[in-house]
């Protein structure tokens, strides 16, 4: 049967996002439709806003500041030479509410399964090696600690991370293996992620 | 962390919808940043048209027609007589795509758990009771077949409906239990759907 064209763009539009099939995208719209007007302006709204939202061109963590560079980035408080380089935006966040990092990310986005970097991921890594050269006297990091999650895919991305930017850091260490293997960072509670951190290796 | 308001807002506002948690909508909110603003734009825009939709003041389904009732309640070729009594609109959706079936529809939502009908369920009841004797010159539908999924809550609706209208219809049906007890309408296929439609009794 043919839905109303309004109904049918919506479940088009959200059936096309990965992990919400056109199923969930039909009742998430009925759903809409029975809360009425203000729960569905309120959420048309919420996500127009959303392309407001920057991304900072030094760890491609998302910001609303004024500049280029998010709060973390220019945060002076926070310790400028070390850098932990994680996959998600997600991961990120879960290591901050654990308060046991104070220096600044790298977003680098989740591990190809193809094993060979994304070009957007190599550029990632040189506006790293840029930012080390650029604020650094050194030119050197005090350490880059590679936060990738514990599997196959992102161990392998973690390697060919290590090779490529051991020659900018005096020391390079992974998250030290408190997280459970075949876990996610983003599941992982404050202490686990606390441990992780204090006993990198 | 805080993050930024407009992304919080998103958050906040998808939420709020059942089926959707915070995790996911966290999730969707990266999601949608990375794919850039034409699909931000797209959604939201598809969501605000979703604000346009109506809903049919005789059968409660959607529809985008000029007056207030849907295409299936004003299709001429239609039985008028005969009534299925359905729980969600994708139930509804998935019978007309069995195409067993041409008479009319009422939505009547969701069986609720405390076992007693919503107000709005009972006056759904009470419009489709006003429909029989406004439009039917008998002032009785010809059938009514209840169409509420085979479930423990459903299953008291279903009985509870059937007390409630078996005075204003000549016969009055269950869908056939060609649906496996436990399952669901919205995701059986057309044949069972069918069989369930020629073997209601």
């Amino acid at each position: 049967m043919n839905l109303p064209k309004p109904i049918q763009e919506f479940i088009d539009a959200f059936s096309e996002l990965p992990s919400v099939g056109p199923r969930q995208a039909t009742r998430l719209a009925f759903r809409l439709i029975r809360q009425g007007p203000s729960t569905i302006n309120r959420l048309a709204k919420s996500a127009a806003l959303l392309g407001k939202i920057k991304v900072c061109s030094r760890c491609f963590f998302i910001h609303d500041q004024e500049g280029p560079l998010c709060d973390i980035c220019t945060h002076t408080k926070r310790e400028h030479d070390i850098f932990l380089i994680v996959e998600k935006e997600t991961d990120l966040m879960s290591i901050e509410r654990s308060s046991a990092y104070q220096g600044r990310y790298l977003v680098i986005g989740e591990a190809p399964k193809s094993g060979v970097l994304e070009p957007w991921q190599v550029m990632r890594l040189s506006v790293l090696k840029k930012t080390i050269q650029d604020t650094l006297p050194s030119q050197k990091a005090r350490e880059i600690i590679i936060g990738t999650n514990p599997s196959t895919y992102s161990d392998a991305m973690g390697t060919r991370i290590k090779q490529e930017l051991q020659s900018h850091t005096e020391k390079i260490t992974f998250l030290g293996r408190g997280i459970p293997t075949g876990g996610e960072i983003e599941f992982s509670d404050e202490e686990t992620l606390s441990h992780a951190l204090h006993r990198r290796q």
